[in-house]
């Protein structure tokens, strides 16, 4: 047995996973990221005990702890190098964890980790190579390579999120211009149909919305034909296929899995990334690996960090 | 002993390489590429006898031959995919070489297998994983991952030069926008310098040689302080930093080389882009792969190509 924890901004999700990669039992808590980093990792420490006290199992039967954090992790050394969401850097969290409980930690980025969970036991499984990319309040991914998690040689690598494909009409949070996460987010779609509703050229159901508008009122609208809504959804596909044809030209994986709340849309957004990823390809018999929507949803988080111990070993 | 071949657009380039990577002997004829494919073929096979013939050596000693390519192949086929400047697509080059001469035979991309050289013989000597970018005609490149190279699932892996960083004032040769080699190769630096001219906005020492620019006369008068030559390098500079600083995030390497006609300018380029990168580097202290300049030069196409038998074996 694994356990898995899904360190995000607002809970802390705790599981029990098999060896075939089964949630068995899970328990989730407020991050309160307000807090200082060492009462929110007593609280993950804590989370633990009491997951495997409630499923009724002896410490010495899990294996390793895994952990998948919001930001980037040397997944070597355990620690938390850069998490902006929670304000940590450079914090020793799987050494910290370890020493508490006596069980090997393994750490990874949460995307990463989830685009591992989809190897396992999703819809990336038996590929020797897949791209996982997280569409959600930003963008996050994970690359599989000969059946192994690749992050790069400091731990910084998959990050989609900051690949610069075009020039945006604002900057993004990191500083640079042009983010991926800038175009093709939940955040980047909603910021850019308050911007047309505001330029009042269009018609839009979404005008009494303006100041509580969500992803999935975007896509509803546009699915029933929201010329506004329309118009965002296709900006945000167009970088998208940018980004993942760039991806082909670099990684050339034999799948990429879309996952994330944004993912939730299903096939009216698949259809669309994919019809643009033809457009793009670089020359018209371009073999381009398949793009199909992720499996495993919110679960995903939590399986693959458990699993991590068992690709590390 | 291996042979190598380095098959370009001008010529075709026959080497004979040793264990250790070392070039020993080369010939090198004009492809007169306009011809028909058989004959282009048939002259390769007659070169490689002759280099075979001319060093005095058994062909049994021959343990395989490699050829480099200027577009996309499949390595597992030995099939040139996709081949814009010879014309080709989908020819079976492994297997007519292989037929003719009963010596097992590797293709990969040109730029690729550079990488290979530079990481067997060169500046990626002992790393886990390496990216080398030729900075040319065009913009190539090769991915070196676990001592191995990596050219994706279909084999169209690690095109850089096809890597959208942002939008431009012209399309690529390949019909998208915001292609790296639209900003970055020399072709991108000519046509940048001539543009510039041709607004007549600033003073240059280049306007007498507008219809006969090259990549070093414009970087020999940007280092004399010529102001147009610098705009058009700093142009350069800037998107090569975008287009490093993306593969940062997605591969994070141990380091980066950089090899092609441009990157014979030296130190001049290598300073500007390690400052661009620095600039560019999406928090101050995300460790970021070494950049520095490919060791091998002209030779570093033959030598890979040599050595491809030796990794995939």
């Amino acid at each position: 047995m694994y356990i898995g924890v899904d360190l995000g901004g607002t809970n802390i999700a705790v599981g029990i996973v098999d060896e075939k990669g089964t949630l068995k039992y899970q328990k989730s808590i407020p991050t309160k990221r307000e807090r200082k980093q060492e009462e929110i990792i007593k609280d993950m420490i804590e989370t633990i005990i009491e997951v495997i006290d409630d499923y009724w199992i002896h410490k010495n039967e899990i294996k390793s702890i895994g952990i998948g954090i919001p930001g980037l992790a040397d997944p070597d050394t355990g620690e938390v190098i850069h998490c902006v969401n929670l304000g940590w850097n450079n914090v020793p969290l799987g050494k910290s964890i370890e020493k508490a409980l006596g069980i090997p930690v393994f750490i990874d980025n949460d995307a990463t980790v989830a685009g591992l969970a989809e190897y396992e036991a999703g819809v990336m499984k038996g590929v020797q190579s897949g791209v996982f990319i997280t569409l959600g309040t930003g963008i996050g991914g994970g690359i599989i390579l000969n059946g192994q998690v690749y992050s790069g040689a400091n731990g910084v690598g998959s990050e989609f999120g900051h690949m610069v494909v075009g020039e945006n009409y604002y900057e993004c949070n990191c500083g640079k211009n042009g983010c991926l996460e800038t175009f093709s987010s939940s955040t980047a779609l909603i910021n850019y149909t308050k911007k047309l509703i505001m330029e009042e050229k269009y018609e839009t159901i979404l005008k009494e919305n303006i100041n509580d508008l969500n992803g999935k009122m975007i896509f509803d609208a546009a699915i029933e034909g929201d010329q506004i809504a329309n118009l965002a959804v296709d900006r945000l596909v167009k970088y998208l296929g940018i980004g993942i044809v760039n991806l082909v030209n670099i990684l050339d994986p034999e799948i990429f899995a879309l996952g994330g709340g944004l993912s939730k849309v299903g096939t009216f957004l698949l259809d669309k990334v994919r019809e643009e990823v033809l457009k793009n390809k670089h020359y018209k018999t371009l073999p381009v690996g398949k793009i199909v929507l992720a499996q495993l949803g919110n679960e995903a988080g939590i399986i693959g960090a458990a699993i991590l111990g068992k690709y590390k070993r």
